[in-house]
């Protein structure tokens, strides 16, 4: 019996994001071109056809969507291309012996409905626990958990009791490493964007303190406000002027773990910072990290945040757009905020 | 028979130095007043009087001249008295069991002839290699000394071979991390403020290369010239537009050792820096340090320097100021980088 043939659904990059301005969904289009033979062509090198069922809405993708000269980080999207990101897939065909036909994976695939990948084979994961909500797999227990996980403990270096500030507190990391730093009886406060994120962080997450950044004059004094004794980590996740602010506020031998600065993304010219010399006075040690160096944790990582959630001492909520048709609004929807918690879309729930 | 009485010269703070420029001669003021008994006074706790010979002058001694509320990091000088910082002394009275009469010691003490010190003597070490130079513990082997070892090894933690830029290069702590750097193997580039720098740093502190930064247009094109293949550790003494400069060409694991940011000590608001976003991109680590952390280390350091010097694989440049009467010009001088090498002041050669 040949292998059946089906439409494929994508998403493809229309052209290069210039510089200054955030993601539009303009920038983006939705095809329904080819069809797929949903089997791996004879020849071919070891690899996987797999169904996507989850994609993952992530800040780091707008660098994808600019032309890079050198190239970055992470490699540049290409114009007529599908574009690319953490996803939930359900094996469909293998010819890799890592994988057999339905499995369910986590890694980096395409934004369609099917994916043929024959490189990154490496990038995934296989989900081990398929009674939790696969979209955990897009965030909590995907590359959004292992970055909490990695940053925080890793990078920061916590002890019990610390002074922990959080920015993007509810975005797919923050929320984790918040919750992390409650689990080590730390004093923990986050930053968001809206008065019900602020509700939720401290009503639902459990931070002890939170405000919405876009309420405040004065950064510098909402956080004297929220932290009188000043910060001991600072997770950082926005940039820009709320870091310049925390680092009038460290303490002697504070960490600043860089996990990302969502607020720069969009800028042609990054914002200034003008309190560096504050890491001079306070002794204080500030580290830009990438997760791709700690996926050797990922295992420990997945059990303990299982268990974590089992016991119910773990909670997360998630933004879930429905259908490829939306999901360019839930990515450009990221850089403005609009999102509440994870951000991810479902193209199949099987 | 009583204790000799004598005139005590010393150097005062006439009034606290405002933010948005350099300390003045005249900020500062020698006076003559008071004579001093040569003998710890009747019921002083435990105390040293010493005779003082040569005296530092070093790039923090600018924040110790404002005043700061709340206090900073190192107290606050008080106009009227006198400014304090590390020198080298002779003991001339004691009544603490850890120093006899005659010892040589380096410490903090006043800028005068002769200092009662009565607090803070935790802050004295005993010269034990005293047929070298005694100016050498003003510096090389003192606070700027010990400041370079714990900088480059703890703090940077090189590798052989890397990659190492260090600005101010030819002050008393760049020299001295250059010069550990190439024991290490390591490819070195110096910035500094005139070509007679930088004709020391290349042709007698055997940097690979070095740079004048007031002749150049664009720092990033400087440093992509001279580190074509990027920095793996940068000795932060300047802060700044190099700085920025800098984080765009940090390698990936690359390591920023802040030592100091003498280019902003002057300014009322600190110049802006813009490419933060390169600690992420390339997880590039910054931390602060303080050198009183790492005194635990003096000894070995002195040691392992004092070998290093005997058999001629460690030089130093000093810049001698004679007398008191030359101290305000030799730390004024710090700021606009007139200085060649260590600026000491000499009190008295015995």
């Amino acid at each position: 019996m040949a292998p059946e043939a089906v439409r494929n659904k994508k998403v493809v990059l229309k052209h290069y994001v210039e510089a200054g301005r955030g993601p539009r969904e303009s920038d983006v289009e939705v095809v329904a071109t080819e069809t797929v033979v949903l089997a791996i062509p004879n020849g071919s090198p070891p690899a996987l056809l797999v169904k996507n069922l989850y994609l993952s809405c992530d800040p780091y993708m707008r660098s994808r969507m600019a032309k890079h000269d050198p190239p970055g980080f992470v490699p540049d999207f290409t114009p007529g291309s599908v574009i690319t990101g953490f996803g939930v897939s359900r094996v469909v065909d293998s010819t890799h012996p890592d994988f057999m036909v339905g499995d369910l994976i986590w890694g980096i695939t395409g934004w369609e409905e099917y994916s043929l990948i024959v490189s990154d084979l490496g990038s995934f994961f296989k989900i081990r626990y398929t009674d939790l909500p696969l979209s955990y797999y897009t965030g909590l227990l995907g590359m959004a958990g292992i970055t909490a996980y990695a940053g925080f403990y890793q990078v920061a270096q916590p002890k019990k009791g610390e002074r922990v500030f959080v920015s993007a507190a509810l975005g797919a990391v923050g929320q984790l490493v918040g919750q992390f730093a409650k689990l080590m009886d730390c004093y923990v406060v986050g930053s968001a964007g809206s008065d019900e994120k602020v509700d939720l962080l401290k009503n639902k997450f459990g931070f002890d303190e939170a405000f919405n950044y876009k309420q405040e004059t004065d950064l510098n004094t909402a956080l004297k406000r929220c932290l009188p004794e000043g910060i001991d980590i600072y997770f950082e996740n926005v940039g820009g002027p709320m870091l310049d602010a925390v680092l009038l506020n460290m303490r002697v031998h504070g960490r600043i773990a860089v996990c990302g600065m969502i607020s720069q993304l969009n800028l042609e010219k990054p914002d200034p910072v003008h309190n560096l010399f504050c890491l001079i006075m306070n002794q204080v040690k500030m580290e830009g990290f990438a997760v791709s160096n700690f996926y050797h944790l990922y295992r420990e990582f997945e059990d303990e945040v299982v268990q974590l959630i089992r016991e119910g001492k773990i909670t997360y909520v998630e933004d879930v757009a429905e259908g490829l048709e939306n999901a360019p609004a839930a990515l450009v929807g990221l850089f403005s905020g609009r999102n509440v918690g994870k951000q991810l879309v479902v193209v199949a729930r099987e």
